[in-house]
């Protein structure tokens, strides 16, 4: 990846491992499980992409500042909320592996059956949702602490409370979506995408920097547009490696998305699209725990069949198209345009 | 109760449905679980106490500030963050009832029902988990954009969130306590209190209301020390009403301590202390999810026999005074002083 993004990934790791020894050490008069805690977020944190960290040091960039300690403060912030709902949401969605590891319920199930518990699985999600919360907290903790004009830091703690709300309305959605699978549209799903996904993921982060860098309106504005477009692709993507990928690669499980019934533009037009026969077929393996390769390699059979691949590389290049237009036209550094550039080539082709 | 405490639990009442009312019409762009979510959050904050945000506008008083638009919406946040804690802890616990009215899961999983969803209880917590962030993030968007100056709003930020981390320790440490009962001191279970309930509880939204009134740091000092004392008392009241209050009082189940094994210093007590046969007999009790009735009133009498609930009663008189004598050397407003000493009275006298 990117020289600037993968310096700022080493930064903010460095920066996180340090401030989450220091805070193991100051829970550590509590209960054992701050340690503890501590021993399984920091391993979790640094192996993910840090994407979204990235992004806040390049919305700085882009808005004329080079990204120091107060990027790397938000970026680790924002990897910490991100922690908080990656661990959130594998409770809801039941994924045993996440980042290339048990999952955290999974971890704290496991802990149960040493530790002598009654209800292990009860256990490891309950602790999970408390781990989940804190991840929150500490996200919150160094937003307002930020070494920044204490109306720049409640502006930035302002921003993602408000546009967390929205990602956890969009969580619902997600959640009912998959539990009943009702009869929606292609919009209902995007609209899914734009809250659960794409704006706090790239839209909020390039603002997060953006303010640092006390970026004008118009700016703002530019990018958060760009980052809903970048994010709608993103999860497009996602969608795409979530039913044609591998294990190995994408470091959680192939499948997930039809074994808990996920509703993605590409299952929504599956169901809508196959004859009779095959939607018996897609019924069957959608929301089967017990999901085979055969099965599975049949749902993808299907989906190329049917020419739904094909359709959604075609608007994927759409809206990487629609995004490089808009980044050409910003009024930026152009070393940050590079960056922001590569997000979006990333974003079209990640293989994780 | 106390007018003053009465008087500013109607206007964190009114604030309250006004700012979820507005929240709803802002997500109503986003999906149909926002305006839902507004409608189940506003009856439950509604119904509370409102001890704490009672506490803030103390705090504020205390530190010579008569409490206003601040301390309300202030105040408010603490309500939310409070909701979303018994919201995350009735997943946890399983407590079917809260405030006299089906806990939020439970009122998820019977909408379930009527929508057609897969698996209900799955569902419900799910939903649930989702509607405790919210809860969270609107209870910081609200400290984030207090209507003061930008520092005060920021510290106040950092204050809740380095404490919600406690927070969610304690509650880590309160799930472990029950799904293993292991071998603990009173020590391990009064630090449980403390951080799981006490210091949000009391301590901190008095320095909320105190670092409002712009308290010098002796009286904050002593504020968070008073506030632990009374926390700590009215989680022994709350043990006591557990095993000796009745549903109609409380608003919650009777026995739900024990049916979810809970650790407290009372059941602590219980099975450190009961002859062979009689631990065995709660062994039978505790954990137990069909807990009868004749089951229970024999834990009662025999926590009656071994003088448990005397013990109990002393050392919460003890608390009690500690706390009063401190209340008493503060250096504060008289009116302030004893809206304080009405919630120390009230932790050790309350029925529910």
């Amino acid at each position: 990846m990117n020289v600037f993004l993968e310096s700022t990934r080493k930064d903010v790791a460095a920066f996180l491992s340090a401030y989450l020894a220091e805070k193991g050490k100051l829970f550590r008069g509590i209960n054992a499980w701050g340690p503890d805690a501590v021993r399984k977020l920091r391993p979790f944190v640094r192996t993910g992409k840090m994407l979204r960290a990235g992004l806040v040091a390049t919305g700085s960039a882009l808005a004329g500042r080079r990204p120091g300690p107060s990027a790397i403060r938000a970026g680790a912030a924002v990897e910490l909320i991100q922690a908080a709902l990656l661990i959130h949401d594998d409770i809801m969605d039941r994924d045993p592996v996440r980042r290339g590891a048990p999952s955290l319920h999974r971890q704290y199930e496991s802990q149960a059956l040493r530790i002598g518990v009654r209800e292990p699985a009860h256990f490891g999600a309950g602790m999970a949702l408390c781990l989940g919360d804190i991840a929150f907290f500490l996200g919150f903790e160094l937003l307002s602490t930020l070494p920044e004009p204490a109306e720049r830091r409640a502006a930035i703690v302002s921003l993602w409370a408000d546009e967390l709300c929205r990602v956890g309305l969009g969580q619902m959605q997600d959640l009912y979506f998959g539990e009943a699978f009702p009869a929606v549209e292609d919009a209902d799903v995007l609209r899914l995408y734009l809250y659960k996904t794409a704006r706090y993921s790239f839209s909020v982060p390039l603002l997060t920097g953006a303010r640092l860098g006390g970026a004008p309106l118009g700016l703002l504005r530019r990018l958060a547009s760009i980052g809903e477009t970048m994010g709608i692709l993103f999860q497009l993507r996602d969608d795409e490696i979530g039913l044609f990928g591998s294990e190995n690669q994408t470091g959680k499980p192939v499948g997930s998305d039809i074994r808990e019934s996920k509703m993605t533009l590409l299952s929504r037009r599956l169901f809508e699209r196959a004859g009779a026969r095959d939607r018996a077929r897609l019924s069957e393996a959608f929301g089967n725990p017990r999901l085979g390769a055969r099965v599975l390699s049949g749902v993808r059979e299907l989906a190329g069949k049917l020419g739904l691949r094909v359709e959604l590389r075609e608007e994927m290049e759409k809206l990487h198209a629609r995004a490089g237009r808009a980044i050409d036209r910003l009024d930026a550094p152009a070393g940050a345009i590079r960056v922001l550039r590569d997000v979006l080539d990333f974003s079209l082709n990640r293989i994780r």
